[in-house]
Formats: C-alpha cells, structure tokens, sequence
C-alpha cells in the first residue's frame, strides 16, 4: 500500500494517450501537445533523458497523508486497478496548494480535507468506476504538490464531470493555489 | 513555517563540525569520518557536485505531519533557532521507519506518535534548550525517511541524552527499522 514509485507524466509527439484538451482552471495552464506518456520507476532508477517534451510533470506515489484506518480500508477495498481496458478517457490534474494551506496544522488540513468538503467520502461515491492514482510534487522541487490521474469509461465521464464539480465547490478547494486540467483519450 | 529547502549532510575531510562518534543504534550504521558540513539550498537549485565526502545525507525541511495546530503553536513558541554560539554539541539522527509504519493509516500513525508515545509533548519540555531540525528523505529516494539535526550546548548533553533515551524507550520506536547516532562540536 505504500510502496513509492517515480511517475513521469509527459506531453510530446509520443506516448499512449491523445491530450485531447488542456484547461486552465486556476492560475497558469500548460501548453497544449499531442500525446501523453505515463513513465513509471523506482525511486532510486535514473530519470529518462528528456526527448523533446512540451512538458514532463514528475512526482512520487507514498502513503495517503490524511485518511483515517476505517477510510483507508473503505477506499483500499473500492479502489479498481489502473489499465482496465474499459477505461479509454482519462484526465489529469495537476494542483498545487497555497502557503496558507501548507501552514495549517495537521487536525485543521484535515477537517477542511474531510470533516468539512468530504474529499474522502464523495470520492468513495465513484469507486470502482474511476481508477485514481495520486502523485506529490511538493518535496521532489516539482511544479505542483499533487498529480492526480483518473481512468473511466467513456459512459463515466459524466460521472467525472460531476464529481470534479463537486470537489471545485468545497472549501478545499479555497486553498488550491493552481490547477490544470487535462483530458485524455486512448491513442 | 512551511518553507521547503533541501539540506545535505556530508561527511568527509571539511566541514564546520567535528565528529566524535557514529553509532549503529539499529541496523546498518555508517562510515566514520573527521568532518560534517550542512548545506543548505533551495529545492530546485542543482545539488552540489560531489567532493570525495565519505557519505552524503539528504532530505526536505518541510510542513509538520502530525501536530494539532495547539502543539504547532507551542512548539514554534519554544523552538530556538539553529546556530546559537553556546550550542558548541550537536547530534545527528538518521532514521528509517518500517514498512508496518507506513501502511497504518494517518490516525494510527499519529495515535503511535503522540497519544500513546507523547513525542511532542516529550520533545517540548527541552525546548529551548535543544534545538532541533527534521528533513525527510522518504519521498526524494534518500537512504533514511528521516534525518533529525540537534543543537545544544555541552552542558545540555546529559538533557539531550535523556530525551534520547526516552524516544527510544516508546512504542514509537518499535517502528523504526534503522537508526544510527552521529555526535558532534563544533570544529
């Protein structure tokens, strides 16, 4: 469950998924690009050469940082797998935090995370129909604290749709600094 | 409070601190070595090439992972800062916790780490005497999760020795899987 690995997200000419928007929601976008690889290793693993990529987004998979055991179980026992070949639609968010956040205490981050905008329990409403796969940023130096990726099936993205919608009204999101969203399609 | 800068300890033949002793407390320890030097920079500047050290420790300063926002405001009421002249000892911990820590969920790690083992409340009651810095190395691939930097002055060693003696002797500390003990003056 906590085994960290490297993910690499990077947009260029190549890879297995067609960017199919890029939407500034909040602050600064990205640069649109035709295609998007997902780059996967072990921490201690060299990072690829740079191979003429419009961006490459980096960050590292660890331990959930705010949920609760009882929530940890309810998400581990819903949560599907990446890869599932009904997934062909894809999004990634990258987000970042602000300062105002990052100096809160633990017990007040997490009552706005879970007491107050419910992140954990509205996104066990999507599971198993959205696979997720959350990355950090903020100690590897990356440009965002968090990348988040999520597969669904076409006939889910309404789903998506709502539940994105859903996490912008919270409070939580009061405190997200920058977001990008970025829409994806199986090549 | 949540600045982030990366810092290197390195140990070898130059550096402002002396090093009087490294100890294996669990697992693996590591090499001896006459001289430490800290560096600090910030988390996107290039790391330091590096200049025949006999080892090499880095990690991220970054935001508290468990306090309560009453124990973060005790805590930043009572902390020194580093550097003081009389703080001539200092002691550096680098320390791994198991994977059994990492897969508890955020409530059981923080029901091990402070109601049941009081580290903060424990680590409180030396302050000011000892001062004290954490960087996390977990999420960058560094050889320890943690590495925690103590300053005090000589005469705080027996202090510092009892506080020591304390965090090893709670359930905490059956997490940690290794843990080597580096003591230090001012060179």
């Amino acid at each position: 469950m906590a085994a960290r690995v490297w993910v690499d997200y990077a947009a260029g000419s190549a890879g297995e998924w067609a960017i199919t928007r890029v939407a500034a929601v909040r602050g600064a976008g990205l640069a649109a690009a035709p295609r998007l690889a997902t780059r996967v290793r072990a921490l201690d693993a060299p990072a690829a050469a740079p191979a003429g990529e419009v961006w490459c987004l980096g960050g590292v998979a660890s331990h959930r940082r705010y949920t609760h055991e009882v929530e940890d179980l309810a998400l581990v026992a819903a949560s599907p797998p990446l890869d599932r070949p009904a997934c062909r639609h894809a999004c990634l968010i990258p987000m970042s935090k602000s300062e105002a956040w990052w100096d809160l205490a633990q017990d007040r981050r997490r009552a706005v995370f879970e007491e107050t905008s419910q992140h954990i329990a509205v996104g066990l409403r999507y599971l198993p129909a959205i696979a997720r796969r959350l990355v950090h940023g903020r100690e590897v130096g990356g440009a965002f604290d968090f990348l988040t990726w999520f597969e669904f099936a076409p006939a889910d993205e309404p789903a998506f749709d709502a539940l994105l919608a859903g996490m912008r009204a919270t409070p939580e999101w009061d405190y997200v600094s920058r977001e990008v969203e970025i829409r994806l399609t199986r090549a």
